[in-house]
């Protein structure tokens, strides 16, 4: 042990700090809510249990069906991408039972596997929903989770439902109660947030008691996944898949008593105080019953870094109003918040899945192509000359006056003009919603190639109708490819 | 998005820092090695990739053995503890074919599921083998997915020695980069640093190529497992077999060419900079090929936490020294190093698995008891009224002069005496390690009950014989139970 006795030495040495104060290094000191922080994850927990459909408002169930209905077209729409063809290759020799359905594929899986196939699929296109106030996608690991779960024993819809819209509340909780310094550090919050929301769903399907639950989602803690370095590689649509999985594994271990901390948010070294710099247990704990989260979920137009959109939006405004080509623009320049450069500042992306963390191409391809699909963020458009040109004369400077969702674009043509569009809240964000015709049309966009359409909307009248299914199970059925 | 502006406003605004300051809030500046930061994962995996068998001095060789040998034990001994009953009971069901062996049990799992319960087993009795730099326990994560995966594929004995030695470097030198601060934060440094050491073994037996195996390091580097407040549940030793079927996972995918970062450890949102304090990178690049971690690997002879150890080595001392029995000792008090008090403070422990973390337990048990073995640690010896009754005469303090492996004694006799002893380096540590002959014992304690002793003669001989084996998994079956 002698190599690290001098460095232990200086650390407890210098300043005679504590240990706990050195374990603390570079953390900031507990919140002011730190006195109270002795029961949030059991206080979570016992909502979680005890919370009823019957008690759920019109709007939130009206919002869990949009949620659901976006996932299962996002998630159809990635069935065929080669991440998922690589991830099932190099996974399903390991599976166990054919027990649950892979969405817009023929294969069937154990539950674990299906729930990390259907999170990889639902993500990869980067087009899957958003929570606005912590940029979690929120149905990826948690409907993953329970989708693959009600496939394997009873769960009514509206059991099911109930259970999205906890699990949903769950990881959205734990996420405000961080964001945004822990995403910040470098977190990907789907999938460290998101495990607790898999864990809770299913746990919640699984009919957990308090105690159990409180081990799930202490299960859940110790699993983390998501490193922000991996956007733009196969391993970013990982994440929810994985979440999904883990918060499954967490529930499916907890209903067997398979003990873990009782305190895993709140503890010295819990999840909140390890994998962030500050921390707002209020945010976990507060009106519990009384708000949901799911009521402020988004859903996406175009299928990339969410920050891109109002980029997007506004490049083709302009391109509609002006009649503009690409060989009349000179350049163009974009003042935008900060982490559109942090998120998606990648200059010259080679690959389909690197061009949805480009604002470069994102605002080349909108103006070049007039549109923004799941065909402009592919290994083809990437390399359209055309796109590649005009990317190269985007320019993105940061204003810190400029919102999340907003964005200001000058274009200048080569004739001289300068061609300004200021877009206050892009679409799709909680001020400009999708509405539920966008939302079908999306959908059936995404579903096309890989279903029938009769199938894509059988599918999409299943989502809407989930409350009135006998079993949850029958949409998993109804969206397997033949 | 309304909810984050003024936060992010006030982050922004306040002393004008940049996001990536502000980003990195809490974490120190890069270490002096930042400007050669660019290209350590990439330099590991070559080196992994590269590595020979043929290159193995000796004296990493044999350590490698006795690193096998104890784990297969430590495996053997937790193969019937209820934490790895309940697991199987509740992931079993969804297992894949019967590709690997549970060790010491009839159940065989696919090979994910086997490297997980193998991993759990192993560590359950905290009886497993200790890293001196790093305290991480090397062999749970890398052994538990390259045995499963040898019985999976052809994996000769030599293969497989590289292979872990490889595996346990990788782990090994990316925890030296971080420890202590990593630890001190709250990270089980096991899982979170273990996955890459399965990652980098599996990879190793499956023949990736550098690129294949730079992206398994960033597929093990955003699922790190393993939150310290787990410790005394359940829960802990998840974190190694979830370390080994995570890294084996990432290998797998990364055998297919599922890409991820190139950059996983060093990027701005790596690894090494999101989950610790300071980094120093230089300990994972420098000397690659010319030093083993391997050989400074210890065994514990007591089955609970490494920090303890010094104070049970003392109190056995002195109760055969002094003829000692309980009812003769008014009191005993402790001068410990911070760490023991930080990790095994449990004053009342309600169960086995806790009393693994309580040095008041552990000091007691000992005078008490004369040893302290699985049976110490036991829910039954918990809850004997002679050791709670001495163990609550128990003090410690901490004392900035003692090292990890030491520990002051003072007992205070009924009749007035006060017995001193103080131990300067604790019986298994590097200094005073534990002989081949101290591991075979230790080892046909761990089975007994659990294979028939020919049968656990057996399994030592083909630990000791490893090299010689044309399959690897040779091993695995015969410490099957029957």
């Amino acid at each position: 042990m002698t190599n690290n006795i001098n460095r232990r030495r200086f650390l407890i040495a210098s300043g005679g700090m504590s240990l706990a104060a050195a374990a603390n290094l570079g953390k900031s000191m507990p919140s002011t809510n730190a006195q109270s922080a002795s029961d949030v994850t059991r206080s979570l927990a016992r909502y979680v249990v005890s919370a009823k459909f019957a008690d759920l408002p019109q709007g939130v169930r009206k919002e869990a069906r949009r949620t659901l209905l976006n996932w299962v077209g996002c998630t159809l729409g990635g069935a065929r991408h080669e991440t998922v063809e690589i991830a099932l290759a190099a996974l399903a020799p390991f599976s166990g039972p054919a027990q649950a359905s892979v969405l817009g594929r023929r294969e069937r899986l154990d539950i674990l596997h299906a729930a990390l196939m259907n999170g990889i699929s639902s993500h990869v296109l980067d087009f899957d929903d958003t929570h606005s106030k912590n940029i979690i996608h929120p149905a990826g690991p948690v409907v993953s989770a329970i989708l693959a779960l009600a496939e394997h024993g009873p769960a009514s819809g509206t059991d099911f439902v109930n259970a999205m819209v906890l699990g949903v509340e769950v990881e959205c909780r734990i996420g405000n109660a961080v964001y945004p310094p822990h995403y910040d550090i470098g977190w990907h919050i789907t999938g460290t947030a998101g495990v607790f929301g898999a864990a809770a769903a299913a746990g919640k399907l699984l009919g957990l008691s308090e105690q159990q639950m409180t081990w799930a989602l202490g299960l859940a803690a110790t699993q983390p996944v998501g490193l922000q370095e991996m956007f733009g590689t196969m391993t970013k649509s990982f994440h929810p898949g994985r979440a999904a999985q883990n918060g499954l594994t967490a529930a499916l271990l907890a209903s067997r008593n398979y003990t873990s901390s009782n305190r895993s948010l709140e503890a010295d070294f819990g999840w909140a105080r390890v994998l962030s710099t500050s921390r707002d247990y209020s945010r976990i704990t507060d009106k519990l019953g009384g708000t949901y989260e799911i009521v402020v979920n988004t859903y996406k137009p175009f299928p990339c870094g969410i920050v891109i959109h109002p980029t997007i939006d506004g490049c083709i405004q302009l391109r509609n109003e002006h009649k503009l080509t690409a060989d009349k623009i000179d350049r163009v320049e974009l003042k935008v918040h900060p982490l559109v450069l942090q998120l998606t500042g990648k200059k010259t992306p080679q690959a389909g899945l690197e061009s949805k963390f480009s604002v470069y191409h994102a605002a080349s391809v909108a103006l070049v192509q007039g549109s923004a699909g799941v065909k402009q963020f592919s290994d083809q458009a990437v390399r359209d000359p055309a796109v590649i040109a005009l990317r190269d004369r985007v320019t993105a400077v940061v204003d810190p006056a400029i919102h999340e969702d907003q964005v200001r674009i000058t274009v200048t043509t080569k004739d001289g003009r300068r061609l300004e569009k200021y877009i206050e809240h892009a679409v799709g964000s909680v001020e400009r919603p999708m509405s539920d015709a966008d939302l079908e049309a999306k959908f059936t966009g995404l579903a096309d190639g890989v279903l029938p359409s009769s199938q894509a909307r059988r599918v999409m009248d299943l989502c809407w109708n989930i409350e009135s299914l006998p079993q949850a199970s029958e949409l998993a059925r109804a969206a397997r490819a033949e």
